[in-house]
């Protein structure tokens, strides 16, 4: 078998915060070239947005199976790592590193993994893509959304698509995500008339009618849930008024609000939603709203089993199908194919001392090994 | 008739900014002291904290009428004053200056009222008192508070007590202030757990609570009023949390609030009610009130009475009876004796350009002679 441990180390020693790459893909590309993958070069953006990604195929043929991963980690964040952060330093069989876990050790086990199937099956019909951005972590303008659009272009959209990110819970191989919320950050401003409490008929108090909006936003359910999503959720997470005067009615006040939602609901819906229960009692409040992604879901078919049985065969630990948790690039994948996610388990994901197991690497790489053997044979 | 022109203008030329007096007092009492009163200084507090006030009296026997006033005024402000705001400058009519109508004009209406009234009726059966303090417009602990102590401790509470305060709201005359409503700040804080925006049940949103305590607090309304004063009103003057994480839960909201309150509630009924509301949303939150000052309420008798025909017979206006607005020195006052409040238009208090028409002044030196004789003969 392959082993992933000094490829892990050699993509850790990369310090490719976003959006830096600083050889990261260099390293995946030469080893992919070397086992017969045409490599497409795919930098986009202009100076300082310019992002690094590239697209690797081997063979032509059905069913075309394509790995997406990132290269980019989140920054180190402050001093208190036990090991430098960029190194991959080994401690009691246990790798350190920014990015061990998200996810350059899913990119590592994979790459290993195709090697383990191609040395055993160079001739399978089908074919093997991946995927590599520079840019998931950021603002993702210039990563995995133009790669797609550019595969579609030139035929290489996939017939399933596994991301690598870090999905398992509590131990390897307990959480398969087949889909994932979609989240919405909206900022409501509330105009009213500034005057003295004791005249409050001489005044508008802004702040009642943003409690009352915010009221109507957060007691009423959006829905209960259903067989894959749990509810929707909205979170108020500031308000903000700013006034320290006691016998003063302010002028102004504002709120921010995230929804996490899932697919009975997408940006369009709940935008009307917000500003439906906003102006019923602000006519003209400001409504401010940025959909960062969309619900989408993978009914689980052939290919999630494949992921699920090579699970229960390498590790006798029985996945759950999961779409809960923050958000990835599937949810643009998931515009294109059928798309799942399956990796190391992420606790320590943009954390201090972020770290991998050898065993989990190990043991990640054979599961992904098994679910190349499910899936193409 | 003696006429309150000069001796308003005397007295805003002393810059008697809360608790400085710089000689405002000592006018008033040469002037009483030459009608035959009998004076009595009362400064309290030490220090930075002293304050001047006084007591003065004019015969012994009942009914006995005080007049309250203060002397100090508020800070002139900013430097858009058309004439210096410690000059009395008079132009069209008009005197300008800090304390013109609040309320220095009502001290001078009601001294030349009194000078008016003894030159009538030297020997009437009643007496006649001031109390005057140098601090109405500060904290007020070493004013009218523990002038009155000292009052009762000398046996110089009288039957009724008339506060000068400027209570006219369009024109001189229209209003007589009867009670004042009481007033409460209340700033409330919620402690809940931080977290992450997509795992809510690993955080506890305190904004959402603090959202669940002030709709409580806002929305049911406290009463409906009654004959003499509006409802009881509560507003909330600012929310702060000052989150900017769009997907972070936070720790903390915090929440301020003021209740103007009539004679159905008092300060401990409401401390009560803010604490059943919130605790029964959020046990441990932390609730900080002070009350400023209780409600109170003098049931309209003869005195009002005599007020009212005064202003109707020397203004034709038929004024009508107020418990709305700010609140004033009477709410001590009227913890000992029956109390009211009348005097001049109080648009221009506490603002540039404070200032007060002749012939208001006049005309109300004019109602005061006339409440008294119509108090005392």
């Amino acid at each position: 078998m392959h082993d992933p441990v000094k490829l892990l180390q050699d993509l850790i020693r990369c310090p490719s915060v976003t959006p830096q790459d600083l050889g990261a893909q260099d390293i995946l590309k030469t080893r992919l070239k070397k086992i017969g993958f045409e490599i497409y070069d795919l930098p986009y953006g202009e100076g300082n947005d310019n992002v690094l990604n590239f697209f690797a195929r081997y063979g032509t043929g059905k069913p075309h199976l394509c790995f997406a991963g990132h290269t980019d980690v989140v920054p180190a964040g402050n001093n208190d790592w036990q090991h430098n952060p960029f190194q991959g330093v080994i401690e009691d069989n246990i790798i350190y590193g920014r990015g061990a876990c998200d996810m350059k050790g899913g990119i590592a086990a994979f790459v290993t993994a195709v090697e383990n199937f191609l040395s055993l099956q160079a001739n399978f019909s089908g074919s093997l893509s991946f995927l590599i951005t520079g840019d998931e972590e950021g603002p993702g303008v210039n990563g995995t959304v133009k790669v797609l659009e550019w595969m579609k272009e030139k035929k290489h959209i996939p017939d399933f698509c596994l991301v690598g990110e870090p999905t398992s819970a509590q131990e390897l191989g307990d959480v398969i995500k087949i889909g994932r919320r979609g989240s919405l950050n909206a900022v409501i401003t509330v105009e009213g008339i500034q005057g003295h409490v004791a005249y409050p008929h001489l005044a508008d108090n802004p702040i009642h009618k943003l409690i009352e909006i915010l009221s109507s936003l957060t007691t009423l359910s959006l829905d209960k849930g259903n067989k894959w999503f749990q509810p929707s959720s909205v979170q108020v997470t500031s308000i903000d008024v700013g006034n320290k005067t006691t016998n003063l009615i302010p002028a102004t006040a504002t709120a921010r609000l995230n929804i996490r939602f899932n697919h009975l609901h997408n940006g369009n819906s709940l935008i009307g939603w917000i500003e439906t229960q906003a102006r019923r009692v602000a006519e003209h409040c400001k409504i401010d709203i940025v959909v960062s992604g969309e619900a989408f879901l993978t009914e689980p078919g052939n290919e999630v089993q494949a992921i699920r049985l090579a699970i229960e065969e390498i590790s006798s630990v029985k996945p759950r199908l999961d779409t809960g948790g923050g958000t990835s690039d599937a949810r643009f994948i998931s515009n294109y194919c059928n798309v799942a996610e399956f990796g190391l388990v992420g606790q320590t994901m943009h954390k201090v001392n972020e770290a991998v197991p050898i065993e989990d690497l190990k043991k990640l790489s054979s599961i992904y090994t098994q679910f190349l053997k499910n899936y193409f044979l």
